[in-house]
């Protein structure tokens, strides 16, 4: 078991969440995945960005269980776990949830974020899924879990391929991506469109989302069989 | 009577406030309160942050008076006190004080912000209260004193460890923790969430407040007999 | 064909746009156009910021082809060529293209920015525009030639000397200038014009815009045969 | 004629406004005013930020003459005259000119900024002025001499010493402090403010201005006999 690659690349896309400006104080986490041992790497719950080393990175299975050291992992690591069984075969080997300031803001409205652009086109196949409202029972029992159940559902009627985010409603983001650099990546460009489609409502709260036609267009321009963006 | 501990502790915490983009030019201050010999170290009155040194910190006892040096302290050094008196037998020894940018705006439309999403339920326990408006006989006779007396009334309700932070009607927040660093990052946690709050009232402004449930379940992950998060 | 000094500057264009806070990742970019050999240099296709050197500056003849090099251009290419063989006759030597958040945000609303002030005055004659959009065809077949094409439909009321730059409805702003640098310039008063602009809708939904009168005086102030703005 | 110190004075005054996020590329100004000599000195028209040096701050008399070097001192000269031949009197002996964008934004609307809190009351005693629109003539004769004009009716209701700040109709702020430093300090201030009164305004149109007791209680805590902010 030996992880030590894997936990360096978490900790520096944990400070990248800083540098982004995506995370103040404790606040949120990242983990990777690595599919070979089936086990994943976390960060520590509770502890600041400013003193985190690869010490603070948490080797867990796919229980639960921590499997090296005494840190406690993130409270979240229920969530990241049901969301590794779900889409890690899939090619998802990184989360990441933060409390980014309007990814979290559509998220306490308990609304999705409308295709309002080819800046979301261009990630983002369709509107951003918020969950539905954990029932009473969810949030008192097994909560970390019952939240990685809501997205699952949330995405249904998208993929995680498709879709790399989902908000939590009354809650935030959780984001993913190839690994766990992307899936920070995919975190910022979440919070950019956030801001862009808050400010398109304020000033138009009757927009229309953009046609399906451009929609495909710049989805297809970066993904699938006839991508022409980046480099061969 | 060495408080020279303190009185550096102070100081970074007061350094902090700008670093964290919470204050400007002489703006806002940061009081430290030492049990054992019931004094409070605060910063002098007026003096910019670009060349502060524990030379500005002044020792002031519960009476107001300064017990070394020549510096003033502080113009709010009564309402420390008072806050000091009323939630230092509760393990409240640090006190801040800001014009933050969106916490005071809601001071200044004289509001209580209300409990939007889980970023604030982790901190506070229901809405962050906004103090009722001083009378003028308030306003002209012990006005600093008087900000202190509507704080410790807004908080009523509640209890200064349920809710660290009060906004002063028509001013700005008062916000407070175990110790002086402690209550700064209150001070940010405030900023980041009346940011949101204000993001999420001009999208929609009837949201509703969070479930109580969800509110009860992420306040207790954090606090109480039953928290799990961060380090045993 | 030596266009070292052209990559050069191009590069630097590129990365100020980092600096200036109007791209993330790998998003947007800058070209310059040599009128001597009427070729152009742009930053080639997804390639991140952080790394770029000037062996991502991609030689680009008027046709599209790749004279040097095997980087695949910006998939923007066809648009600033359009943009070259319309406006460079005219000394436009520069072109940006970015998701800056505000005018990107108009983009998305399909509207133009209406000049509210002197700020926007001191730089484009009217509003901005936006352009119409394009149709299922256009979308489909040669999108970005068609992309470069409404952008010069749209500036059929003015010319590109008057209106340096113009949103394309749904999508973001294409901007333009003497050279890279200037082009950059451009993008950042954009930008900004664009946020004060949102800030005055959102309080005052039927602001109208400044005076005839007052336009013309801040624009013949900086341009023109009686400017007297800057050094002779 | 030494006036080094004041150009060094002015210099930094300058360049403190790229640092306090008030300006971008060549866009603003600051001067400084020497009672002995009557002379004044203003940063070069159209200079950029990042290369500027003393010999880029222009020494001029109150007849617009310039005494020293070929630079063109700023095209806001003219208004700056005129507002040193009616403050400087009173000790004004700095003024700055920005585009700063929430001050700007206010002035867009053609709106004073109401006194919504005590941030606002420290410094300001009663809303900040917007102008009249000046007259098609005004416009095209002395354009910056009649912007002087309307600023000066403007405080007509207030004097430059309790009122530190102007907005221009459809322009931006003009800004005077006792030196230049204190005027690009009020200038921070006055973007602070106009932020702040923004929000306010989106999310309560029907907000009234703070109570005049505790306007009064705030303003003379800092400015005349009975003062007791900052030290002896």
């Amino acid at each position: 078991m030996n992880l030590e690659h894997l936990k360096q690349e978490v900790l520096e896309a944990n400070l990248d969440l800083v540098k982004k400006d995506l995370v103040i104080s404790t606040w949120g986490n990242v983990s990777g995945y690595d599919p070979e041992s089936n086990l994943m790497v976390i960060k520590a719950s509770g502890v600041p960005y400013v003193k985190m080393s690869t010490k603070d990175m948490v080797i867990v299975d796919m229980e639960g269980k921590v499997l090296e050291g005494n840190a406690r992992p993130s409270t979240d690591t229920p969530t990241h776990i049901l969301l590794y069984k779900a889409f890690a075969k899939n090619g998802i080997h990184g989360i990441v949830h933060t409390h980014s300031q309007y990814a979290t803001m559509w998220a306490q409205l308990g609304r999705s974020i409308p295709c309002y652009g080819t800046t979301h086109g261009d990630y983002y196949y369709g509107p951003i899924p918020c969950t539905r409202e954990l029932t009473t029972e969810e949030i008192q029992t097994e909560y970390e879990v019952n939240t990685g159940k809501v997205i699952i559902e949330a995405l249904e009627a998208t993929d995680c391929l498709h879709m790399s985010a989902s908000l939590v409603k009354h809650h935030g983001p959780f984001v993913w991506g190839k690994d766990a650099e992307e899936a920070v990546l995919h975190s910022q460009v979440l919070e950019y469109i956030a801001k862009m489609a808050y400010c398109n409502e304020t000033l138009d709260p009757r927009l229309q989302p953009i046609p399906g036609v451009l929609e495909d267009k710049h989805y297809s321009r970066k993904f699938g069989p006839n991508a022409y963006y980046g480099q061969k």
